[in-house]
């Protein structure tokens, strides 16, 4: 492990040992960055200090240039203020999901203090998560702060892979709301509805359901704190939804209602809509294609296909394996860039690999 | 391709070339059975065709032995009335998504009427999706008819390597509300409110929110028929959604009232408890482990690990490749039997492999 001169921060403190903080301290590390560590809770800060993510502070640690708040949303004001206190050259980042309800528990804000939010969660928390590479080429939003800190930060940012983005408080806040937050609240609400469902009815679950509820198995404790500290900004968009909720139930108790079959037409156009305005995994202007191909359930065989492709020299972007329950193939799903599909198709077809269907 | 003497049915005539009817017509051609295709747009029947899922009826077509109509549902009732007309020595089935409607659509319902389901749905639909092993493995429902007919068609949809499940069509319709119909609305309704996001927002955008809105891309027109005809079994856990969401949106409104932490907190925990009621893939027995593996990104890397995997006699159930933009590793998650977990996870440490993480 080498001492980097060209770190932004050559020591760095972190308070909370969970997955974004362990995380941060595995990629300090690597990079040479003397990381020291902190958490309320001696088991999880013995499981970052074995996965070498940093060491205790000690007497005789010198004091941190940046020290970064990777606590849970409710205490991220009281420790931020503690540490502007007790390190008095250091900058003070945070990097909770709301950014609003941070600035506000911090009166009269120090000249040191930067909130940020890298969006690189996982329904898995906790230290045991933790990856170094859990921000490259994530977006790590940067919020209101003094210029030359926020320009340390954005240094600090860039230096781990990720994508700095400026947004104000409030911009973040509104747009995790709409991205994130009703997401989350939406797929436990759903998922809840599983709960009095007989085993019969849940044997029928498909792709679908399990997709969408995916996100319902998120660790309850943070959720409560995140959507209490966003209300403001996630009220309007679950009106919205109870609205267009209340609407659809109208529509459906009187089918034969007068303009009821459009009310529920347009639910569901608005959401073809709305589901195509994501960006694509890679940015809005990369053009992916995916194949659909058809996979021997057999040792070997998916290992076969990427070799080949591996030999064509065709990187793929993403790849999913499809496999019913018991059956004897599955299906891969590529995905390439646009450009290359022609290419790849006529190749796969040529060596007897089965193609069950393409898309974008 | 051979003509098959036992086959359930040698002569099927197929009302329908979407994705179910053209994915059924290729399996049964494929088993040698002859099949004749019908539908009112002439492009997707020439689409049909094209596939080889099938040939037009003809005069001199030998009257079938089965009609499947797979149909829109609102005209599903007047196509097997028709069919049951026109071919009065013929079993017909269905396959739409709600079966209480279906039923109602028959007056005095024919002894050679059953109803029945494939769990085999996309939300990419039509003859350009269709594939031979749609229904391998999948559960595919069988509603009320009479006990020689509902044996034949058992026969059949075992024969297509599908796993016949019997159902009252209220039993199925109570069923698909809550693990299709309801994730269904819901993902609608959470894309929709994407459309007024900014880019800004779009672009903090991650796997969350794609998951919960994926099947919103699905066929409007379809949808609008399926709600509207299972709406009797949907609308009473819409509105327990409702419900549960007005109580989210009160308890959010007024954060510091009595009760209200406690109310968004049981919304997550129940959604959390709904969510692990979720069969595994390969249904509620198995026990299914994840290991998550740091892959470079570049060609051969994975085939190298799926290489070794096969030579250690690993049998994937699954794998999925996540992989951030621009960036110089991806993760393959690797889900195996929690049996195989151990082993596995030690010759891959053995062989110099990143395990990133574990779970279930």
């Amino acid at each position: 492990m080498n001492t980097s001169t060209s770190e932004p921060f050559a020591l760095v403190h972190i308070v909370g040992c969970g997955l974004l903080g362990t995380s941060l301290g595995l990629a300090l590390t690597q990079r040479g960055v003397t990381v020291t560590l902190e958490d309320a809770s001696p088991a999880a800060l013995g499981l970052a200090l074995d996965y070498d993510a940093g060491s205790s502070r000690t007497a005789d640690s010198l004091p941190p240039e940046l020290v970064i708040v990777a606590t849970p949303p409710d205490v991220v004001g009281d420790v931020a203020l503690r540490a502007l206190e007790e390190f008095s050259e250091a900058l003070v980042i945070d990097v909770a999901s709301v950014k609003e309800a941070i600035y506000r528990a911090l009166p009269g804000v120090s000249a040191r203090f930067v909130g940020t939010h890298p969006m690189a969660g996982r329904e898995r928390g906790g230290a045991v998560s933790a990856r170094s590479d859990l921000f490259t080429a994530r977006p790590w939003v940067i919020c209101e702060g003094e210029d030359v800190a926020r320009q340390k930060i954005r240094a600090f940012i860039v230096s781990l892979g990720a994508i700095a983005i400026d947004m104000s408080a409030r911009e973040h806040d509104e747009a995790v709301a709409v991205v994130s937050h009703v997401p989350q609240l939406v797929a436990s609400l759903t998922a809840a509805r599983l709960e009095g469902a007989t085993p019969e009815a849940l044997s029928l679950a498909g792709a679908g359901v399990r997709d969408v509820t995916r996100i319902a198995a998120s660790d309850p404790a943070l959720w409560v704190q995140i959507v209490a500290a966003n209300s403001e900004a996630l009220v309007g968009h679950l009106k919205s939804l109870h609205g267009d909720l209340e609407s659809v139930i109208a529509a459906l108790e009187d089918t034969a209602a007068k303009g009821s079959k459009a009310i529920v037409s347009q639910a569901f156009h608005r959401g073809v809509t709305g589901v195509s305005r994501l960006p694509g995994k890679h940015g809005v202007s990369s053009q992916l294609a995916t194949l659909l191909l058809v996979i021997d359930d057999r040792p070997g065989e998916l290992a076969r296909l990427l070799t080949q492709l591996g030999e064509w020299g065709v990187n793929l972007e993403d790849l999913r394996l499809e496999h019913s329950p018991g059956a004897n193939v599955g299906f891969a799903e590529l995905s390439l860039s646009q450009s290359a599909l022609a290419d790849v198709e006529s190749q796969l077809v040529d060596n007897g690999w089965k193609i069950a269907g393409e898309g974008e």
